[in-house]
C-alpha cells in the first residue's frame, strides 16, 4: 500500500507519518511505500522498513499534483493549508492555496483515473472555522456552514468540492474537521487559541504560562493522538454509507478553562497550577468569544471516532507521546 | 444608475431586463444604462429610454468579466448559469461555467477595485438544490447544504464565495434562492419539474398536458413574476443587517399537485381540468420524490420578500403577464 501525505512537514503530518511508519500498517495492510509532500522539506520518520521519498512541492502548480498522484498513491491525506490568520491577511495566497491547491489536487485524480481505472481514499483535513455565528447550541451535523474567515470559507469549499468529487466516484473522499488540539506541543505561539494548550503545557515543564481569558470560557478539545486516530480511521472505515454527507465534525472535549486547571492540579498539583499568571487580554478575549463550543458530533460517533472524555486523558497523552516519550514535537 | 444582466437572454433575465426597462427606475434611481450579457444574443427590451449594451461573451474567461466590469456597473444581476441537467451531463462545462465563471466575475470585481474604488451590488440567482437529502421539515435559514447533484454543489459554492468577498468589501452581494418557477411560459420541456407548469399553462391555452405523478405530490412554488420581485428586491434593500448569511431561501407557496389542478378548475372550469392526461413516469416520480418542499424562509420574509400565497393567484399573475399582456414568453 503507498500513502501519500500532504502537508507532511506539519505537525500533525509529521505525527501522523510517524504513526504510519510506526505501525507499518494501514487498514490492515502493510505500508510499503510512504511520500510526504510538503511546501517546507519533510523529515523522514524514524523505523520504517519502507520506502519514503520526499517531495517539496507547491500544490497551487497543477503540474505538481500531477506528479504525486501519478504515482497511484491509495490513501492520500491531505493536510497542506496556509492557516486561518495568514488566509485572512493575504487574500490571493489562501485562495490560491486553500482553495485552488485542493481543486487542483482532485483535479489530477480525475484525470489520473480517465487514464487508467483510480479511486483512492482522500482524507481532508478540514476545520469547525467551516461555521460562522450566530451558532446553533449544539452545533449538529446539519447546521449550515456559513464561516466567519476566508479560511473557513476556503475550508467549507473543498468540503463540497469533496462531496461532489466523490458521489461521482473520482475518489472516496472524507473531511475530518478537528476539535481544538490540545495540548500542541512546542513553543507557546502567537495564535489566539494557543493558552488553551500553553497553561497546560509550560506549567508541565516547570514554566510559567499565560492566562489571558476568564476561567469561565469553554472550548472543544482533542489531544493530537486523538487527532492522529481521526485521521486513520478516516482511511480505514466504509464511507459508502455517507451519501454526499462526507464532513464530519469530529468528537471533541467540551471543558472549561476551570477543568483545565483543576485536571493540571490533579496530575501534576498546586505547584504546576501557581505558573498559570492571569493576564487578561481583551482582543484574545473577543477572538475567543466569537468561537464556538458545544458540537453534537453524532455521525462521527456513529461511525466510531472516539476522544478523550476527560482533560486528564488529555494531560496524561501529552506526557506519555511528548514528555516520556519525547516523539514528534 | 447602470445595472448589468448576466444572462440576459433566459427566461428570467429576459422579464428582468423588460421589467427594469418599462420601470426605468431601480432603488429609487434612474435607470440611464442597462448592460444585458449572455452567452446567446440576448434581445433588447422595448420601450426604455436609457442606452442599451447588448454583449455575447463567454464567462469563463476573465477578459470578458473584465471588460463588463470595466464600465463599473452600481448593480450586477449573476443569473448566467448551465442548468442542472447539463451540469450532471458534462462536469467541466458544469464546474467551468457555474463555478470558474462566478469565480472570474467576482475576481474581476476585486480587480476593479483595486484600481479605484468600487463595491457593486450583486444579486445572485441561485437555488434550493444547494440542499440534499436527507432534508429537516422545514428547511429552515439554518440547515446545511450538502447538493446531490454537481449543479447543486457549483451554486453552494459561488454562495460561500459570495459571501465571503462580501464580507471583505470587495462587492455587496446576495445570494437569491428561487423557488420552482410555475408558471413557467414557453412550450412544455423535458425538465423533470416541468409538468408542474405544463398541467396549468397547456389547459389555460386549450391544450393537453401529461401529469406523470400522483396528486399527492407536494412543492413549493413561486411565480415567474415574484422571482423578479425577489431579484429587484435583491438589488434594493440595505444588506448589512445580514453578516456572512447572504445567501437565502426565497418565499414560496406549498402545494400539492391537487390543489393546482383545483386552482384550475376555479380559474378556467371543469373541461380546462379535463386537458390534464395522467400517464405515471416512474423515472420523473423518481427524481421529483428527491426533491424538498417543505421550507421555513424567515430571514427573506423578515427582510420584506414575498412570494404568492395561493395557487389561484399564480395562475392569475400567468394570465395577466402572459397571456392577456403577451409579454416574455
Amino acid at each position: 500500500m503507498h500513502v501519500l501525505i500532504i502537508g507532511a512537514a506539519g505537525m500533525i503530518g509529521r505525527k501522523l507519518a510517524s504513526r504510519i511508519a510506526a505501525d507499518g500498517m494501514l487498514c490492515g495492510h502493510p505500508v510499503d511505500k510512504l511520500t510526504l509532500a510538503d511546501i517546507f522539506p519533510p523529515s523522514v520518520p524514524a523505523g520504517f522498513s519502507g520506502e519514503v521519498a520526499t517531495e517539496v512541492v507547491d500544490l497551487s502548480e497543477l503540474e505538481n499534483s500531477r506528479r504525486l498522484i501519478a504515482q497511484r498513491p491509495d490513501i492520500i491525506f491531505h493536510l497542506a493549508a496556509i492557516v486561518s490568520g495568514e488566509a485572512e491577511a493575504d487574500f490571493e495566497k489562501g485562495y490560491r492555496i486553500n482553495l485552488e491547491g485542493s481543486r487542483l489536487l482532485f483535479e489530477a485524480i480525475r484525470a489520473e483515473a480517465e487514464v487508467n481505472a483510480y479511486c483512492p481514499r482522500l482524507v481532508f483535513c478540514s476545520s469547525l472555522a467551516v461555521f460562522g455565528p450566530p451558532f446553533a447550541s449544539p452545533i449538529t451535523d446539519e447546521f449550515l456552514t456559513a464561516p466567519a474567515t476566508s479560511y473557513g470559507t476556503q475550508k467549507a469549499i473543498t468540503e463540497l468540492l469533496l462531496a461532489d468529487y466523490s458521489r461521482r466516484g473520482i475518489f472516496d473522499g472524507i473531511g475530518i474537521r478537528l476539535p481544538t488540539i490540545c495540548i500542541r506541543p512546542g513553543k507557546p505561539n502567537a495564535a489566539a487559541s494557543g493558552f488553551f494548550s500553553n497553561i497546560l503545557r509550560e506549567p508541565l515543564a516547570g514554566q510559567e504560562a499565560i492566562l489571558p481569558v476568564e476561567e469561565t470560557v469553554r472550548h472543544w478539545f482533542a489531544s493530537p493522538r486523538s487527532a492522529i486516530g481521526f485521521l486513520l480511521h478516516g482511511a480505514s472505515i466504509d464511507l459508502s454509507g455517507l451519501g454526499v454527507r462526507r464532513n464530519l465534525i469530529m468528537p471533541g472535549l467540551s471543558a472549561t478553562v476551570a477543568e483545565q486547571i483543576e485536571a493540571l492540579r490533579n496530575v501534576a498539583g498546586g505547584d504546576a497550577v501557581k505558573l498559570i499568571r492571569r493576564v487578561p487580554d481583551e482582543r484574545i478575549k473577543t477572538i475567543v468569544d466569537s468561537w464556538a463550543f458545544d458540537y453534537q458530533p453524532a455521525l462521527a460517533l456513529s461511525l466510531g471516532f472516539r476522544a478523550e472524555s476527560t482533560m486528564a486523558e488529555i494531560i496524561h497523552a501529552h506526557i506519555e507521546d511528548e514528555i516520556d516519550g519525547k516523539t514528534g514535537s
